[in-house]
C-alpha cells in the first residue's frame, strides 16, 4: 500500500516538522549509549544491521582534510553491505594512524559479531568481513577516538538490534546520531519501479555539536528496492546536486560529511540493468524528494535558525551561474541578519549578486521577496511598498526570488538567517 | 623634518589607534553638514580640493553591481583631479540613470565653484571641468539620490574649505566620512624621495551604516610627493594587494568600495620617470605601511568586533593558496565565533584550512595559535596545553599561523571575531 503523500510531506514552512517511518524489509537497528558524553547518558551510537546484505553507495565531503572514518570507508567499503556504524560526539577527524588503526580494530570486531549473528540467525550465514562494513562519526576534531568505550559497547548494540521498526525505533536512532540539532530529522517516500511498490526512508543530522565544532552533515537513505550499487551511486550523485549540496547554514563544510544510500533488495522488484532505464523514473523523483525534506529539515534547523529561508535564482544563462548567485545570497551574514532582523533591506541583496561576480544586464534583473515585486527590470518596482515587505518579513518561511533575465537556468538553496543564538552556540566556551 | 615612525605607527593590538596628521600642501579640506540624516545633524559631506591639481589613480570595487558615481568615475575622470567628494548616507547604488545624471549635475556645479575659486584666488586660475573631479558614496543602496541637498550645500563646503590642516582638520574629516565605524581611521608617514622629504596621509572608513547596509570600504591616500598618475596607478595595485585586498569583515563586498591616491606635487621632489626607479623603494613601502594600517584599522573596527585577528598562513607552494587559507579561516562564521567565545577550538581552524581546497601534505602541516605550538607536522602538539592556549584566548589581538610546509610563499590577512553585537548591528531594523 502506498501512503498518502500529502500526509507525509514535510512542510518546509513549519521548521522541522517530520515524518513517522515504519519498516524496511532487511533492516534491523540498534541505538545505545556508550557513554560518549561525560556529562550526560544519551544514546551515541547507532548500528544499521543488513542481515542479508545491501547495496550500496556514498558521497563525502569534498575538504581536503577527511575525518579517519571517512579515509578509511573510501580505502576498504566495498558494495555489499551488512553494517553502518554511527557515533557522535568524536569525529575522528585530524587524529592520525590512531584514529584510523581505531576504526580498523573496531571494524574486526564488529564483522566478528556480525558473523556470530548470522550464524545463529540466518538459514544461510555469511561470513562478515571489514570491507563489508561502513562508519559515520560526527563530534570534536583532534581528540583521541573512544575506540576502548565502542568496542566495549558491541555486545549491548548486537543485543538491542530490533528487525520490526516503527516510529518509535527510527525516532530513537534519529535522535542518536544528533548534535546540536534541535530536531530529529526523518523523510520518507514510497514509489513503485516496474509496478512494485519500494520504500525510501531516510534520516540526518545537522548542524554543529553540544562539544561545538562544526555543522558536519549525515544522511542515510534506506530502501528495499532491488537496485545495483552501480545504479544506487549514479541516482545519488545526480540527486545529491540539488538537495544536500544545495544548502548552507554558514558556509563551512565538514571534515566528515557523508550520504550514503543502501538498498536491501527485500521488495522484490524487477531489477533495473541500467540507470537508464524508464522504470527508475518514479524512484528518482521519491528519492530526490526524500534527499531534499531531509536537506531542507538541516537547513531550517541550522543553529540559532528563528527563520527557514529559499533562495531561488531564474532565467540564468546556466545552472552554475544561478548556483553561485544563490550562494552568494545564501552566505551572506549582511542578508541573513537582515533576514534575523525582520528587515526588507533589499540592498544587500543586491549587494550579494553584485559579489558573485556572475555577469549579466542589470536593465533585466528582477527581485521578488514573497509575492512582493521589489525590483522590475533593474528598477525598483512602483508597487514596492516598504511597510508590506516589513509585513512579510514576520513570517518564519522567507522567499527569495531573483530574476538575471538571461536564459532559462534555474538553482534553489536553502538556508536560514544568522542569529544572536548562532553566535552564542558557537561562542561559547566548550568546558 | 621626518616624524619619528615609533611614535606614529598604529599599535595593531590597540583597536582603532589612529594616527595625528599635520599639513599636507597643495591640498584644501571642507567637512560640513549637508543633513542628510534626518534623524541628526553630523558632517555628511567632505570635500578634498587640490588648488594646483593633482596625479591621481584610483581602484574601485569588483562587484559586478558598481554604484552610479563609481560608474561615473570610471567614464569621466581623468588623471589630473581638483576635487575629489565624498558623501555619506546614501551610496547611489542602485539609483539607476537618475543616480547616473545626480553626480553629473553635482559635477557640473561643484567644477563651476571650483573654478570661480580658482579665479579669485589662484595666480593662474584654471577652467576646472567634470572630468577633474571624482566621487566616494557610502550608504543606503537603492534609496533615490539627495542631490538637490548636495547642490544646496556646495557654497558652504566652498566657504568652509581649510587650506592649513592640522590634526583636528583631519580627524573631522575622518569623522565626516565614517558610517557605523566607532572610530576615526588615521594613518600617516614619511619618507623621502631622492633625498626629498615627502608625506604620505591616508584616511579610511569601513564598516557598516547607521542605517545599516553593508561594510562598504573607503581609502584615500593624500601626498605631496611628485608622482605621475601611472605610476600612482602601479604602486597602488601593488600595495592594494596585500593590505586592502588583505582584510575581510563579513566577507561581503560593497557596490561601492573604492581606494585612491592623489599627489599633489608641492613636495619637489626629483620626479620618478618609471615605476622601476630606485628612487621609489621607500615611497613604495611607506605606502604599503598607511594603506596597511588603514586596512588593519577596518578590520580592527569591524561591526562588533571584540577581538583583532591575524591569520598568516606560510611555507605555502604559492601566494594564492597562501590567501586561499588565509581566507577560508578569516571567513569562517565558525572560527569566529570560537574567537569572540575565546575558545581554543583549533578543531574549526583545521575545518577552514581544509574546506579551502588548496593541496598539502597533511604530515607536514603545522599551526601555532599565538606563541602556542597547537599542531607540529600533522600531530598534536606534546606541548599542546588547552589551559595555555585558552589564557591567550583572552588577549585582544589573536594570531593564527598555519604553515603548509609545500613552498616559501606567504600571505597574510586581518579580520575581527564574529559576536552577538555584530548581528545586534545588522539586525536592528532600520526605521
Amino acid at each position: 500500500m502506498l501512503f498518502k503523500k500529502e500526509k507525509y510531506q514535510i512542510k518546509t514552512n513549519s521548521i522541522g516538522f517530520y515524518q513517522d517511518l515504519e519498516h524496511i524489509d532487511g533492516l534491523g537497528i540498534s541505538s545505545i549509549s556508550a557513554n560518549l558524553y561525560k556529562d550526560k547518558k544519551r544514546d551515541d551510537i547507532v548500528l544499521f544491521y543488513f542481515r542479508k546484505g545491501a547495496s550500496h553507495a556514498s558521497v563525502y565531503t569534498q575538504s581536503n582534510i577527511k575525518s579517519e572514518n571517512i579515509k578509511w570507508n573510501v580505502n576498504n567499503t566495498k558494495e555489499k553491505i551488512y553494517g553502518l556504524l554511527i557515533n557522535t560526539r568524536n569525529a575522528n577527524a585530524f587524529t592520525g594512524k590512531e584514529g584510523y588503526k581505531s576504526i580498523n580494530n573496531i571494524a574486526s570486531r564488529l564483522s566478528d559479531e556480525l558473523s556470530k549473528k548470522q550464524i545463529a540467525d540466518e538459514e544461510e550465514p555469511k561470513k562478515i568481513l571489514n570491507k563489508n562494513l561502513i562508519f559515520a562519526s560526527t563530534g570534536t576534531i583532534g581528540e583521541l577516538f573512544p575506540e576502548k568505550q565502542i568496542l566495549n559497547c558491541i555486545p549491548d548494540l548486537m543485543q538491542k538490534i530490533k528487525y520490526n521498526q516503527n516510529k518509535y525505533i527510527w525516532m530513537k536512532a534519529a535522535m542518536g546520531i544528533i548534535t546540536t540539532d534541535t530536531k530529529p530529522k526523518l523523510s520518507m517516500e514510497e514509489c513503485k519501479i516496474a509496478g512494485t511498490n519500494v520504500k525510501i526512508y531516510g534520516l540526518a543530522k545537522g548542524s554543529g555539536m553540544i562539544y561545538p565544532d562544526m555543522a558536519t552533515t549525515l544522511g542515510f537513505i534506506f530502501t528495499d528496492a532491488k537496485i545495483k550499487g552501480s545504479i544506487l551511486k549514479y541516482l545519488l550523485k545526480k540527486n545529491i546536486h540539488n538537495t544536500f549540496n544545495a544548502i548552507s547554514c554558514d558556509g563551512d563544510t565538514s571534515t566528515n560529511d557523508m550520504v550514503s544510500i543502501f538498498s536491501t533488495g527485500f521488495a522484490k522488484n524487477k531489477e533495473p540493468k541500467s540507470y537508464k532505464e524508464n522504470i527508475l523514473n518514479d524512484f528518482d523523483k521519491s528519492l530526490n524528494n526524500v534527499l531534499k525534506n531531509l536537506a531542507k529539515s538541516v537547513a531550517a534547523d541550522g543553529e540559532g535558525a528563528s527563520k527557514f529561508v529559499i533562495v531561488k535564482v531564474e532565467k540564468c544563462k546556466n545552472e552554475d551561474d544561478a548556483k553561485k548567485v544563490c550562494f552568494s545570497i545564501a552566505n551572506s551574514a549582511l542578508v541573513k541578519t537582515a533576514i534575523a532582523g525582520e528587515d526588507p533591506n533589499w540592498g544587500r541583496i543586491i549587494m550579494a549578486i553584485g559579489k558573485s561576480k556572475v555577469k549579466f544586464n542589470q536593465n533585466k534583473l528582477n527581485l521578488n521577496i514573497g509575492a512582493n515585486k521589489i525590483i522590475e527590470n533593474g528598477k525598483v518596482s512602483q508597487n514596492y511598498n516598504e511597510e508590506t515587505v516589513a509585513e512579510y518579513m514576520k513570517s518564519s518561511e522567507i522567499k527569495i526570488n531573483v530574476h538575471l533575465g538571461n536564459g532559462s537556468k534555474e538553482f534553489e538553496v536553502y538556508t536560514m538567517d544568522l542569529t544572536k543564538k548562532y553566535v552564542e552556540i558557537n561562542a561559547d566556551y566548550r568546558s
